[in-house]
């Protein structure tokens, strides 16, 4: 989990980040959110080492984003399934896929959501859940929470004096 | 950039994270999206090692999510601002902070969005553009691209049989 690393505690990406911030991490999740449970599925699909795939799942397992589920009692057999917190952490892999299926596909999709209604192929955007307005740099803004320290706080005020400023600059003088 | 680490080249996830796969990258386009871009702002927020920041900018830039802009001739002084590629990947961080948000912080959120229309927080969740229908695991499902090899093709193939499965299971049977 490398914790040592961050001092920016507070911070929700960078806690999020604690726990998958791997590559290994977030592709095991991309293969447990396309089904698969098994150790020796994990590795052939991903071609990982056993002793970093053994190490890469016990930390999935201990962010509680994984769960070991017994399959198999003589012998003992384990499987990974994705827990609620898991499941929670799919709209970060759909923005990870669309951007990078928008920014690095010249040949096109390698893969793609569809809905299976329209049979078209899925845009995915965010929106505001209580507005349903797409996320817009323009209306919606950074702001430190109930939660934020020192150092949040600053880094937000900073952010919110330049956006002041752009906005002064941007606005034709009264005159 | 660790491009050695992936056989998984065709995959949207896998190549995004071949860009950003990395705390420090990841924390560096937050503070990018929060306005920062010089090298002494960035080390101060991140309280990261100098030799170790030159490298994330360097990989970020060389990968165009960051580009150099010099600021000041004498002496030559360079800022990193995101370019449009850079400012794409604003759903991904959004859908990490909505995630931890939701997860992680048990003591309430230390960074929002707030919508500044309405003054209310924001709750970021992802749509289909073209329907406005927020995907959902039941109607939306993955399928390989156009660009799909070998293993992106198994890779989903498995996961569209135990979907089918799951399926089957699920529906009474018509006795």
């Amino acid at each position: 989990m490398q914790r040592t690393s961050f001092s920016d505690a507070r911070c929700p990406i960078a806690r999020s980040l604690e726990r998958v911030g791997e590559w290994w991490s977030i592709l095991i999740l991309r293969d447990a959110f396309l089904g698969v449970t098994r150790f020796d599925d994990f590795q052939a699909s991903l071609g990982i080492a056993p002793n970093m795939l053994t190490r890469r799942l016990r930390a999935l397992t201990e962010a509680g984003l994984l769960e070991r589920q017994r399959y198999n009692e003589k012998p003992p057999r384990y499987e990974y399934v994705l827990t609620p917190r898991g499941r929670d952490f799919r709209p970060v892999l759909l923005a990870l896929m669309a951007w990078g299926n928008r920014q690095f596909a010249a040949e096109g999709p390698a893969m793609q959501m569809i809905d299976e209604v329209t049979g078209e192929v899925v845009q995915p955007v965010l929106v505001d859940a209580k507005t349903g307005v797409p996320i817009d740099r323009a209306r919606h803004v950074m702001q430190a929470g109930p939660a934020a320290d020192e150092r949040i706080r600053a880094r937000v005020k900073n952010y919110q004096e330049q956006r002041a400023r752009e906005r002064a600059a941007s606005t034709p003088s009264s005159q």
